[in-house]
């Protein structure tokens, strides 16, 4: 049998040459990055298998460590998950209060939030975002997700009406403008395929390119 | 304890004057209203729970029937599931095939598909179309879903050709529009709620407005 070179867990942090025990920084940084592990090899396996059918047996074996030893960082899977689509929820979030409270005009600052939403849908967590159904978290976390996900709502809205504003977005129902953008945008993370011909940046600047017509007066 | 007025299964075909026996034509069409209706109850109950979540009891005592008699009609979940999806897939096809062969200049045509999508994905099969993962269709059932978006995909593109062609659409990505269109509409179903101020047909209507920025020059 063939091991690959690099395994997950082979990596430690750099020792201080001064001292081999680590510092609580580097615990800490040490920690984070054990978490964000399981959650990426979690969320392609969501992805992968859906997440019902996916089991934390198999998030451990692919990390080559043992189930509690993901225990130690989540309570359990439903946990797992939500830190999934919170983790592509936040980068959205960043992207889109960049945008609320950068310089230019409005649709200027929409399309870069849009862009970057674009390549978001077409990672792991971003697919986990579109995937997973409200049905599939606990109550409290549903609570949670929609509460995010109106949040982005509100923020693409509010840019929408700035750029009506500032005269950069044609007039338009702005709700059902910021549903077409989202719809848009999320369903790349159901038909992108990481193997196909065109890279992630490359569907975000076509996809944008093209939704700017929504933005646009009719000629 | 309140009775509805009206329940599911009170309703009978109409008894020929002549004979109280149903006639062959009469029994094949009671049987499809009673698959139609485990159809329709399931699908609400897929929607509103989840589908791992809803059970087919449940939808038996909903339709006021044992779970036997849903047997009599299919196989398990899965296969009701399927059906579901295909119902409203059916739909769009039928749409997508009048669109393809109707008068016309192909824009008005796509915009006439567009809004009769959108209606279904304002409906309980539409809505379980999008809310379906692949991973919770049978392996067969799942390559019948995936070939028939397949199909209303190819059509629609194949309309957003045409209307270049004939002039009534502005040149553009053509995967990438139908994919936009296809996000934009989906999206309805995880959207829309029928509580709303707004119709579906109003939701149609403003939607489809709306893209049409898609296939339009810009100003």
């Amino acid at each position: 049998m063939l091991y690959p070179l690099v395994s997950v867990n082979t990596y430690r942090m750099p020792l201080d040459p001064r001292s081999p025990w680590r510092t609580p920084e580097q615990r800490a940084e040490e920690r984070e990055a054990k978490r964000e592990a399981v959650l990426r090899t979690a969320a392609r396996l969501f992805n992968e298998r859906g997440f019902s059918a996916a089991s934390l047996d198999e998030v451990a074996a692919r990390l080559k460590v043992t189930k509690p030893i993901i225990y130690r960082h989540f309570a359990n899977k439903d946990q797992i998950l939500f830190e999934c689509v919170r983790m592509a929820l936040g980068q959205i979030l960043e992207a889109a209060a960049a945008a609320k409270t950068g310089p230019g005009k409005a649709r200027d600052r929409l399309m870069a939030l849009m862009t970057r939403y674009a390549v978001i849908m077409t990672e792991d967590f971003g697919m986990c975002v579109v995937r997973t159904g409200d049905h599939e978290l606990s109550e409290a976390s549903r609570k949670e997700f929609r509460k995010l996900k109106r949040k982005i709502d509100r923020l693409i809205r509010s840019l929408i009406q700035e750029g009506v504003a500032d005269g950069s977005i044609a007039r338009c129902d702005v709700k059902m403008t910021s549903f077409a953008i989202a719809g848009a945008l999320n369903w790349i993370a159901k038909w992108y395929s990481p193997d196909g011909a065109e890279s992630a940046e490359e569907v975000a600047g076509a996809m944008v390119a093209l939704l700017q017509g929504l933005l646009t007066r009719r000629a």
